[in-house]
């Protein structure tokens, strides 16, 4: 199913994001400042231990950075991340990223910072905690090209 | 050419990691404690900025996290990580990670931290710090079974 | 007005707290879980910027965490935080710190998170984000002796 | 014994910070990019648990950090800080913090990095490790007025 872009920057960067797409991540909604995505664990996303290996936890949550704050009219980049595992992700389940703004351009001015929680996409166990911090690079028009 | 492992454990890891193969990891070296690993970027590792992906990064790193804490002769597993970017790694550059620790198993009793820069592998130009804290989840015997 | 504490523990604790009493943080409420505290910025809170020291809006969320985390009914520590600086806080403003769970005892076993915002306390205006990281080091009993 | 500062902005700046007098903070040495500072752990700095106060560690770091931040001939302020627990410190302990740039001005353009361990001074003992992230808010000539 097609999603709706809030305007066309995000939806040509998310036309060329060649690792969301090798990686399998599928973008659910896109809104101005927002953003939901999800993959499902495949045998080749787990580590040493048998569960799903944190960077593509951390990888997911990142897209869904990435795109939420490149939805908001100017093009921002990832300055600093953290992640906090809570519990294992399995072989096979449907994790979900949703990417909210907390704060958008702060004491710097140019600053803003992102929470996404991962879950299990159909029960809404808690897998992790990301929080994004980005900063502004540039400022885009209003017609967005 | 073949690594030296500190002990089975972490040969037995790294042998049966499939998200490193996947993203096509090498380790360098491993050692109690310590572990480098590297990757030269490809076009699919690159996000709709074209530069290399901060997954990427930060997946690169987490492997250097995970060699490391696991090769001390108990399993550990991450808790929390945080990265800073410093450069955009650019398509077709070698990357390296180096995980030292910097602490093992402090005030709880429990948790180890590893300081792990990515750096271009042959002009050593910082990229990314991460910052890894894992938890030890079981004691290892000494025979490594 | 005295406030109602939910164990006998936490009660004792605030009352023995000596750097929260020499900071001038009240204890505005504490539940299982969850602890609200206030502070009013003085002059020797301020740093050589003229606005509130980072420290003392860290200290301030810290206390929080401290009373929210050991408030369970379990001895807890802080092991990690991080403070993101929004808003700079002014000679003379009403802070408050609400910590609330984000996750108690996760992958691991024994770590727990909270958020704490910092705020201004009549106009709600975000000053500082707060993110505790707890290990518990020891049970309480039931009569919390 | 005075201390040599590399600039009059530092100079001035560390004699105007009022809560480094009130937390009895001494500066032992501020070169560029870089600080060392320490107190004495007295019994109003100690918490419920009988140790010192995470905040009060916190903010010794942070002090360093500003000292060590600003004394590179930019006005910097702290954007967002962490710190890891390693070991309690004691009441009567002398603590030292010590500042240097782990990278300066990076991805965004603006943004600086400061590793600040806190060790027990007269030991070594680490207790506490702080990063720090400032942000440059504007230039200073070379005059420093």
């Amino acid at each position: 199913m097609p999603i709706d872009f809030p305007n066309q920057h995000i939806a040509d960067m998310v036309a060329a994001d060649r690792a969301a797409e090798w990686l399998t991540v599928q973008p659910v909604s896109i809104r101005t400042g927002a953003a939901t995505v999800e993959l499902t664990v495949a045998e080749h996303m787990c580590n040493g231990h048998g569960t799903c290996h944190g960077g593509v936890l951390f990888t997911l949550a990142d897209i869904a950075l990435s795109y939420a704050s490149n939805s908001v009219g100017a093009l921002n980049v990832a300055a600093h991340a953290d992640i906090q595992y809570v519990t294992p992700a399995q072989l096979g389940q449907r994790l979900r990223a949703t990417a909210t703004e907390r704060m958008r351009y702060g004491r710097s001015g140019r600053n803003g910072i992102y929470d996404i929680p991962v879950t299990v996409a159909d029960t809404g166990e808690l897998v992790a905690i990301f929080t994004g911090r980005v900063v502004q690079v540039a400022q885009r028009s209003e017609r967005g090209s």
